[in-house]
């Protein structure tokens, strides 16, 4: 079993280099690499060891309360106690106010050490900023601190049976009662409905103020916490799943039977506001992916270097990585982690420069698609290149491709992503996101395949405008943008490889890159 | 949860119309599918049933023996109480001397139900040729009728640690004794090494009867059974591991301590002797990837078929299968099941008609690497339909996709048959299995687009013959080879579409698979 290592140097170079945070002007990629350094030591020596057990022992719901695995509580404390949870919370909640690029990397080395947790913990960014942006400055006061201080974990209350990648079904209801609100309804898949981490747990919850009729349109997003005033509220944990990975992670099914709560924001804009909380759930899973694209590779290539298979040419022993083959999967593992990382620090600076907003609605599901694909795939990979230890529990590849395998489903389903790219994103502002993305290739990188690539990709862009239902085109016209973003961000690591530390691994990857099929037919 | 269901008559019209199986003598078409029927009602009504039971529960070793989940001791009982171990036996041996093409169907439908008990039970056919081919009389006498009768089963030893993918390191030693042999060694990875269900096992051991310099040429076959005149022989169980899937299948690592044995064929041709076994496993793994292809396809049709979702342009409710991306994969996983399965057979039938060897040769890894695959992407497929509930266990098709996952890794890593491709594949006999390929594929179809790509896979096999290194080309070489047969038998199904039940699937499954990307970049 190979223990997690952070791949450190790979994101900073990634940040610094490739995306060039430093046009951010909070961002100090020395200070982000410190942050980084210190975080990587921690994950690799408290979150990662408890990993498998973690996955062995899972969650139980036992008497209500929903227990972690065993060492789970004392890694939280830790966690809460290097001020992690309030890493990019505002200093006047008692955060540490960072930067998003640092959370990123932060983000993506916790996952990678222990994805289960990281669940658990990481809806906190993503509540702080809602409330940050639909609070009222009382729900600000009561709950950053908390949320930063790790004294409360937050979750997102949004599906329900029969209403996942479907809100407008939902039929969880919210009834005023007085200045305050009663929520009814139940709730599944909620990761980390309940938990023995936290003192207190903030929901988000997404429930109907209007009438079934009114679609989406009738959805107000609430403040539910597990306790009012010392009193538990009306939340009740009925079951947690049993899934195929994620062991640590409890999935919860709940039941909110008059469960007081507050309004967040406007009612009826219980959609807009729970947006904010998944935009940046989206990204944060594209890191997901690209963790365990980096953390399979890793595994991968470390059994690779020591297992002996065959003979070389000259007669003496070879190892497995001396084989066309294994260099294929482990090249094509680390070709995907690295631009899988580049392309999401790249939507991610965008998004903190804030200059094109419609730029970063176009690549968020690119990056959450085709990141959290690559992960899948590396896992895959990482698997075939153990062959039949792979397959076994012990050397953890195959957990990283359980776990990994659920984040092509979850915010959003991929194919969901793909037809809203085909929709919404061709559509949004006469198509300004796509205009922005075609900029932002020739930006990347120049060269001429680059530019075929991207004249072929024009070409589909205007097949899929012209269709009836673009939805027909959706997978392929995903795939075929996420390509060639993907092939973009390898012309710039490649202009970039001298401060890589290891320009010929880079040199190497590229040239494979630029042999990949492309992932659709053509034309279509 | 989705009941399995035999696909009989997808598998009776890919025999009789797509593979023209009635080519052979010995098969009679109405027979076979009388037989499938029966089978597939015990498959639907004692295997499936309790396969996820033995999911959950897996085999315990206790007391040096290893016990089965419940229920898997009687379901045995009642699969040799109809004979099916002795299917393919010869009548005077007490076999039914079945053709190849039925028990072809009959083990898919078999994997298809139970794929860890198929494990278990399912050497056996492999072990009879074995017998048949390089067996003595009396051991063809003593063995081929208690293997028939299911009072033994058999396993296959060649496995060890340090060698898996490459024998030439098997340290596992025979040393005469008199008549007899006695084995010291240790194998790993055995399937079914030990088990609670029949009387006794058969184990055929590969071990080194010259030197470790000798390479493969030191070794040879043996038969040790494990229990010799009523004593048990010095065979033990040290451990079975914990796998991602099959766990009710049993993988055994086995000590030799001086256990008693007999040679099978000539000293030193040992690995002949079990490349008899490993073929025919290779096309029954084949056909395990065939029966996980099509299992996950019905699970995640079925599905899709009930769970609503959005609206359609009408207004009224839609379900899953109304969408365009759940379409294609839908398409895509029976696309890939029919195809699969079609490669397998037309195999199958080229073994059983004997005229060209050298094609069945060059046949049974395309097929090894391309139907695992197929189990294996059509499983992933189905979890992404069911989404959220793919995720969880209840709905099995996650168990699908781990016990499928095996089947690219097991009977020779898919990379080891894709370098074996093209360097002895291309090159025995002077080409005589490519050329008979290329002629397999014009006997399949003719079509303008079939010819072009048979030109394209003829300029690539000049590539690759020419190249210093040919496995530099291995994975594309397969899988541009493995995608025109695909692409050939879909033509061929095509041309026989009116007599499947359901010409309009056919159709518009062979136009969904024109549409395929290709694989590989080309030219390379």
């Amino acid at each position: 079993m190979t223990p997690f290592k952070s791949p450190s140097a790979d994101i900073i170079w990634s940040l610094v280099h490739v995306a060039e945070a430093a046009r951010i002007d909070q961002f100090d990629g020395d200070m982000t690499g410190e942050i980084l350094a210190h975080f990587a030591s921690f994950a690799e020596g408290v979150l990662a060891p408890i990993d498998a057990q973690g996955d062995a022992q899972g969650c139980r719901l036992q008497d209500g309360k929903v227990l972690m695995p065993d060492g789970y509580k004392d890694a939280f404390a830790q966690l809460v106690e290097g001020g992690w949870q309030g890493l990019t919370a505002p200093e006047k909640f008692g955060g540490l106010q960072m930067d998003t690029l640092t959370a990123a990397a932060v983000s993506e080395v916790f996952s990678g050490g222990n994805h289960a947790l990281q669940m658990v913990c990481n809806l906190v960014p993503g509540a702080i900023s809602t409330l940050l942006k639909f609070g009222s400055e009382t729900q600000q006061n009561d709950w950053i601190p908390r949320l930063a201080s790790g004294d409360v974990l937050s979750t997102m209350c949004l599906t329900e049976s029969g209403a996942g990648s479907d809100l407008s079904r939902i039929r969880t209801k919210a009834v005023a009662d007085g200045a305050t609100w009663k929520i009814h309804g139940e709730k599944i898949f909620i990761s980390g409905g309940d938990q023995d981490l936290s003192s207190g747990i903030l929901h988000l919850v997404l429930a109907r103020t209007g009438d079934v009729s009114d679609g989406v349109k009738g959805l107000s997003l609430f403040l539910c916490p597990s306790d009012v005033g010392g009193t538990k509220n009306a939340i009740t944990v009925t079951r947690i799943e049993e899934k195929l990975g994620l062991h640590a992670s409890p999935t919860c099914q709940m039941s909110f039977d008059g469960a007081q709560a507050e309004l967040i924001g406007a009612q009826g804009a219980g959609l807009k506001a729970m947006f904010t909380m998944m935009n940046h759930a989206r990204l944060d899973v594209a890191l997901q992916g690209v963790a365990h694209a980096a953390r399979a590779h890793d595994i991968a290539a470390t059994y690779a270097k020591e297992r002996k298979q065959g003979r070389t040419s000259e007669g003496h022993d070879a190892v497995l990585s001396d084989h066309a083959d294994v260099i294929r999967m482990l090249e094509t593992q680390d070709s995907l982690a690295l631009g899988a990382r580049a392309m999401a620090h790249v939507a991610i600076v965008e998004l903190a420069l804030g200059a094109r907003p419609e730029l970063v609605d176009f690549l968020t599901p690119i990056c959450k698609v085709f990141c959290t694909e690559a992960g899948i795939t590396s896992a895959d990979l990482g698997l075939q290149v153990l062959g039949g230890y792979g397959y076994l529990t012990e050397y953890r590849v195959s957990q990283t491709w359980r776990d990994a395998r659920i984040a092509s489903i979850y915010e959003g389903a991929n194919g969901i992503h793909a037809a809203g790219l085909v929709t919404r994103g061709l559509r949004a502002q006469g198509g300004a996101g796509a205009d922005a993305f075609e900029c932002l290739i020739g930006e990347l990188g120049q060269t001429v395949e680059l530019h075929k690539l991207t004249q072929t990709w024009k070409n589909a862009r205007a097949t899929v405008e012209a269709a009836d239902d673009p939805t027909l085109f959706g997978y392929e016209f995903m795939a075929l943008t996420a390509e060639l973003f993907f092939r973009a961000v390898w012309v710039r690591m490649s202009e970039v490889a001298q401060q890589s530390g290891d320009a010929d691994r880079i040199d190497r990857l590229a040239s494979r890159v630029a042999r990949r099929p492309l992932p659709v037919a053509l034309p279509f």
